[in-house]
């Protein structure tokens, strides 16, 4: 298999062949950072790289295979992870100017899991300044570009993973999500992101053990891929007392399931929402893919009347946890729209808050009387195709003016307050080559069947297949 | 066996007995039913009471039986359901005149359980106006005391339940704990009360689906029977999106484990808090029988610096989550102290509930590592031993001030904020024959190794042996 194809070869194929030994973990790390050195520049995805220290970690692991000590599940894979998480000796930015040079000494709990499962990373992947609105530029490394059209948003906050996915400079990689983060970068490039439900994927360190909204998980080219890496970073741990007291190794079964009867409501617009024809128009076109899986497919959602004022409070809220002592001591190296979601998190009062979360929970448990009646729902990921890179984000869709800069995310994080798992997988493309994703949520914790009807779809599409030109395809 | 002993038969030999025919369900029934006419007009804990359909339902037990249809962990146990909970068809106040007559259309989800487990419900137990410090009493039903002397409180928010205990009324009652509301007065009446983990014992209808301040869970005369209890209203449910994801079965099984070598942190004051030298020296009094299971005995706690602030500002938010509207419609109607929690809880700032829940997470992390050393600690359940009940809370203790009616609750609250299972279980008695209990606290979601532990004390001690004379001893 020549390099380059190794960078397109699946993390369960790679993992195997490294297992079976019929490649070196040396040889599937440097076909990885000659395509980072090849296409990077081009895109902007990896943002701090240490390929040296990552080949040394390929031959010491090509030494603990020759000793028969090669362990985990990811063993062997290259990855970079992503700016927002720490990485003990690492640089981590948050896209900030004012963490420009910080090193944290420590790894974020998922660093943690991925390293023992054997991954090896050689950087960071690139993100928007805090992880504040699904579009990927900063004033520390500039935007990250789509790979299927350099004039385009990859989205974000997980852009650069998402964008070293598409482009073979990663098999997976770490995302997290709060209002879309992992899904929607993942449908702007053609790959797979998966928000997990909160304590799935445990987090630590964090400033509120307890916090729901965002949440950390796996993005990769191919469902069973991302399924791969959720089980080696799933599972309880003591320092995150959310965490959902299931191992994570189940996720690493087969995935192959009979869907014939089982019902999935499908819905376009949420009931309401502006999306662009051309996204509807993508994902219409394979609704039939459900009906030939034997699903009875039925329009129709749920009413999300609380979502959008429950989201935007509990969202200011958790700025101001994460990033309130910034207001004061660096106001002037913050951006706009963050200050402005800090002032908003300031300015919220205890019974907005308590609001909030009685609000969430009425539609938490409207959401789930729906879902007695439809294992899955059916949605558009993003409202719109990726648009211009120098476009901070959409002011309208479809003639519908967009009050601030985080409404054209309606469409994710609706969902975010559900607290249900989601997947972002491919479905297809616009007119002019843009990807477009489908976005498929399960009921409460039930990430599995998720990530099993995902894999079906995804058997029956292999929307995969078009690679981005930009990648050597 | 004279239907008296039957009052004081262990839930777990009722369950066994009435399994292999030795007695009959409405045998048991008419003896707690006779022990609840004879005992309950001294003390006052059953508060609501419905014996007829309790005797019927007892008889469609026994049909059952002869069909050998018999089934659930709890089958033909009496029950009574703390005035808080929702109970379909039988009237609820929560000790308040808002809710003098109202009759809930629908079970709370423990409601259900218990009732699905077998268990037959004969009516309510008495609560403080809205389950309002740990002394129970209100305007609806007066207050409820303590058998082992009347003049004094039997604590509460669960004070009906443990006191019906205590007198025989009832083998095993539901309870629920915010501030100690399941620990104070299992340790005032001289019975076992769990706190567990958010979430073991999922919660139904919840305004907020997601608060962990306020639990559930199972009282009894013995560990066992509570540990029994646990095994019939533990477990997931789909109502409850924060339940943790195991069974209960576990928890009905022998409690047994040799405890040689494990370590336990002792401390009688939290670091600094007063507690009366009665309660001290009652406990002190037994730290030599972990000492003789072969335990590693302590001195020491973590620092709980945040806890007090902690939970003074997430229980007034919480407040104003569940009764919040009723500041304005029935002022008039509320007593004093809520009114001054529900001003509290509406004069909070976001900000400020954001600091709480990042200490919270701070407190939860130091503790965490102190445990790191220690498998279990044991403190005071209550720094008082029970007061004349005319009081409505303690104003000094052992020479300083209390600033709020809850003050005296922190050997309590303390231990909530951490979000660890905790049990109060009987050590002993006061120079003047009081009741007083010890509380083992354990590491995040251990509730299997607090019940193993407190089973190994009882055992050791049988301290449950001494009842109260009202109940005809």
């Amino acid at each position: 298999m020549p390099a380059s194809e190794l960078c397109f070869t699946s993390a369960t194929d790679l993992v195997l062949m490294i297992r079976r030994k019929e490649v070196s973990v040396t040889e599937v790390m440097e076909a990885h950072l000659a395509q980072v050195d090849r296409v990077n520049p081009a895109v902007n995805a990896i943002v701090t790289y240490h390929p040296d220290q990552a080949l040394d970690g390929a031959r010491k692991a090509d030494e603990a295979i020759a000793r028969n000590e090669a362990r985990g599940p990811l063993f062997g894979l290259p990855i970079a992870h992503k700016d927002l998480v720490l990485t003990k000796g690492v640089r981590t930015t948050y896209g900030s100017p004012i963490f420009r040079d910080f090193v944290p000494g420590q790894d974020e709990l998922i660093v943690e899991r991925l390293k023992k499962a054997g991954a090896i990373s050689f950087g960071k992947t690139n993100v928007p300044e805090f992880g504040a609105g699904s579009q990927t530029f900063n004033p520390v490394f500039g935007a990250t570009l789509n790979p299927y059209d350099t004039d385009r948003t990859c989205g974000g906050s997980s852009g650069g993973a998402a964008v070293a996915l598409a482009c073979g400079m990663l098999p997976i990689a770490d995302g997290s999500d709060m209002g879309g983060s992992l899904r929607n970068p993942a449908n702007f490039c053609n790959v797979v992101g998966l928000r997990s439900a909160p304590g799935r994927v445990p987090r630590w360190p964090s400033v509120n053990a307890w916090g729901r909204l965002s949440v950390q998980g796996p993005m990769a080219r191919t469902v069973a891929d991302a399924a791969l890496m959720l089980s080696a970073i799933a599972g309880p741990d003591p320092r995150a007392p959310l965490a959902i007291r299931e191992p994570g190794q189940p996720f690493a079964m087969p995935l192959e399931r009979d869907f014939k009867g089982v019902s999935v409501a499908w819905s376009m617009d949420f009931g309401g929402l502006p999306v662009d024809p051309e996204v509807t128009s993508a994902i219409e076109a394979k609704r039939g893919v459900f009906e030939d899986l034997g699903m009875t497919v039925k329009p129709g959602q749920p009413d999300f009347a609380e979502a959008d004022e429950v989201f935007k409070t509990l969202r200011a809220w958790s700025f101001i946890q994460g990033y309130g002592d910034l207001l004061e001591t660096h106001r002037d190296r913050i951006k706009d729209t963050v200050i402005w979601n800090l002032e908003a998190g300031f300015a919220l009062t205890g019974p907005q808050i308590a609001r909030a979360e009685v609000d969430r929970t009425t539609l938490y448990h409207r959401v789930r009387r729906f879902m007695e009646h439809h294992e899955f729902m059916v949605f558009p990921v993003s409202q719109v195709p990726p648009f211009d890179v120098n476009t901070p984000y959409p002011t309208e869709i479809d003639g519908v003016r967009m009050e601030t800069y985080i409404d054209w995310m309606k469409s994710c994080y609706y969902v975010t307050v559900t607290g249900l798992p989601a997947i972002s997988v491919p479905c297809g493309f616009t007119s002019s080559g843009l990807p477009v994703g489908l976005q498929i949520v399960g009921r409460h914790e039930d990430e599995l069947g998720v990530l099993q009807l995902a894999h079906a779809f995804e058997q029956a599409t292999g929307t995969w297949k078009r690679r981005p030109t930009v990648a050597g395809a």
